[in-house]
């Protein structure tokens, strides 16, 4: 008897197994591979829980999938088995503006929850890139980010409470309705980029934030990027907390400008993008502040005139992941070594080794992202049909991930650690990845919660 | 042998054993006692190993301490065993503003660190009561806050890395020098709150906040505890995020009056306090704002005209804690159900409620607290040595955290669990008790890291 038709004979329904079926269930965003026995489309909790009780009895991997836009293969199921399809769980339960809270399920697309907070005023701060497409419950699993995060945190920074089904298929509560509270350990923080691994997520009360009044961006040009490291430095000190604080470097910039020849862009080094957000004067003291801060290392600096000039600006930085295409367009982006984070201080060190990794490998490498939090992000386009080169760029991402751990970073700051990463937990994180097995293994003894990630 | 000798045989130096010194130690701000064997002072992380590998080996009993200044026992070795003294530890290692990050020693006083922060132009935001006394260790074992944290958020956002003894003496970091990282699980958080039940915290890599370049503080007055309640909704949802937020109920409010006849506050039901930072124009707007929202709900609003006039507002604030004993010289605070929190919209329930307990009990209770975040502080003072008085606070502490579970709230929200609401944990956070149990006995066999503590 197949693994649908078992489940099948204990009441559960919305079951997938066609090849065909399986086959879009096989990846994400990246480039790991693994085909599900069968997929699951879970309606409630109560199913959930029966789903994974069964998984648990009989030793089945199981693994929880939302939009599939991670970039890691955290939802791939490796292992085969059974892939829960959360994305049928989306409903927005509550919203409770007063409590500054909203209950979801993880299946809600993420930009879905802001529109529906909109008129209220309200927004939650987290801004994947993928916000038009991912869910809720994956942001969560990965502790996802993004722009503004360099003010707002991360997603951890906004979950209230998650309930959870265990991997014995009991339901837990890991946080409270209070904004705050420190009964018990933070089993919150701790199911927030787990990564499906330690639990599956049926309920998220997320905080959110009141809208700001005004935002403003301005774009500033360097000669080098370490000037405009530089930059980001000083500005951090200089009292002012920027909304968002992202780095084009020359190959993104030649990039975008051959992508769309109209854009506005300086032939710099590194162009950085600031924005400042809150009421109408603090935005403009705000501008005027990095604006002065920037003044003596940067050769041009130009304020958004108003929010028209502002969304062209924002434009292209969204551009970016598209504009890859214009280095050649028979070449695919890959993400790999697309995330690493450093210590602020060691953005010019580490922007110095990618260049010069890229130089050695005859690879164009792309260097954007979040510079506000040392977080960055490459972009690297390849022939997928050419092995030799998905080879050459999977050693250009060992040797990018080998850096930023000699610098004090990180070979993940938001896209996931999934499959794609796990092999680097142990050196980055030394022995605290036996406590985290060890944490692993007591709550999921059978190993049946997303098996091969994270490293556990 | 007793303990102390086997330690001193083991090579470990700076132990006591003298009644009279163990009698120093056996309690902290809270009314929980329990006897030390012996006090050890260790000085560097090496010899935390080296107790820790002892205790384990031996199962023995040990419990880390900073200035004991807890208020639910967390400090305390109710099941005797080793005290580790950890205040000699209090080295401010490194200031890296560059990086936006101090590493610290967990024995450094809270104050101090933001002494040696301030020509910096930084701070390090969570801001205890205790701050002249509590040590920084002590503040993340509790995952302390304060009045401060409506904007700034709790301890455990700005932790970015521990280095910790874990129980069977590895030491482990569970974080990155990044300000950004998902490198596998979130064990920064787990530990921070833990109460030294799951490790002893040796280093903090702790991140700062540069300071704003304004401040500014306003009073609104009140007919009702209700409508101050309100008040705190319509501001939360104005999109304006205070810097504090704090609620002076009428009791407290009489109390302060009795205790400064020549402080200026109203005869109100309730008083707000606001406190808004940020650049010169955005506080001023942030004030306005604020009293706009009041404005159709107060009786009386008053803004601070200077410094000077905040600095007077914000020590009556301060000066609540010594006022109670106003209520009746002879008696004594005694801090039990003082730290509970509930949603937001259900604080003018809550207040009601305590009102209710109150005035059925006969003992004159106080509320003021971080009413922004729904954290409420109550205070009562008795006769120490009238056991039916220490009764009677205990059955209403009882009915006061009760009341905060069921209005979906917390018994603690920056105060600690400790073995003073240890009972509780089950009533709040339901089987996810057990999920916490798990990870205890998986990081901590043999329970030898401050048994008896948080209900695991």
């Amino acid at each position: 008897m197949d693994l649908a038709e078992q489940l099948r004979n204990i009441g559960i329904e919305n079951i997938s197994s066609s090849p065909s079926q399986m086959y879009c269930y096989c990846t994400d965003a990246s480039q790991i591979r693994g085909m599900p026995e069968c997929v699951v489309r879970p309606q409630n909790t109560e199913q959930v829980s029966d789903i994974v009780k069964f998984a648990n009895d009989n030793g089945i991997p199981l693994v929880a999938r939302g939009a599939g836009t991670g970039m890691a293969g955290g939802a791939v199921a490796i292992k085969g088995g059974i892939v829960l399809d959360m994305s049928g769980m989306d409903r927005i339960i509550s919203v409770e503006v007063e409590n500054l809270q909203v209950l979801v399920e993880p299946g809600v697309v993420h930009s879905k929850l802001n529109e529906v907070l909109k008129p209220h005023g309200f927004f939650f701060p987290p801004d994947p890139g993928s916000s038009e497409m991912c869910t809720l419950g994956g942001l969560i699993g990965n502790n996802g980010s993004g722009m503004r995060s360099v003010k707002y945190g991360t997603t951890r920074h906004y979950v209230l409470d998650l309930e959870v089904v265990m991997a014995d298929g009991s339901i837990i509560h890991t946080g409270s309705k209070t904004l705050k509270s420190i009964t018990g350990y933070d089993l919150t923080g701790l199911m927030v980029g787990s990564e499906g691994t330690l639990g599956i997520i049926t309920k998220a009360l997320l905080k959110i934030h009141p809208l700001p009044k005004a935002r403003s961006v301005m774009l500033a040009s360097f000669e080098t990027a370490e000037m405009a490291g530089e930059a980001v430095v000083r500005t951090l000190a200089s009292g002012i907390v920027p909304s968002a604080c992202e780095i084009l470097d020359s190959t993104t910039i030649q990039a975008l400008k051959s992508y769309d020849p109209q854009l506005d862009l300086s032939n710099a080094g590194a162009i950085l993008l600031f924005e400042v957000d809150g009421t109408s004067g603090a935005v403009r003291e705000g501008i005027e502040t990095i604006k002065e801060v920037c003044s003596s290392l940067s050769f041009h600096t130009k304020a958004a005139e108003d929010t028209a000039e502002a969304e062209r600006i924002w434009s292209a930085r969204r551009m970016v992941g598209a504009a890859i295409s214009r280095i050649d367009p028979k070449r695919t982006r890959v993400y790999v070594g697309e995330d690493i984070g450093v210590p602020i201080k060691e953005i010019p060190v580490m922007l110095s080794h990618i260049h010069k990794i890229s130089e050695e490998s005859g690879i164009p490498i792309m260097i954007y992202g979040h510079i506000g939090d040392g977080n960055l992000h490459t972009g690297m386009a390849i022939d997928l049909l050419d092995s030799a080169q998905m080879e050459t760029v999977n050693k250009i991402a060992d040797r990018i991930h080998r850096t930023a751990i000699m610098l004090g970073g990180t070979v993940s700051a938001e896209h996931g650690i999934g499959a794609a990463r796990a092999e680097y937990v142990r050196m980055e994180k030394g022995n605290a990845l036996d406590v985290m097995s060890a944490i692993k293994k007591a709550l999921d003894p059978k190993g049946i919660l997303n098996p091969g990630k994270m490293g556990v």
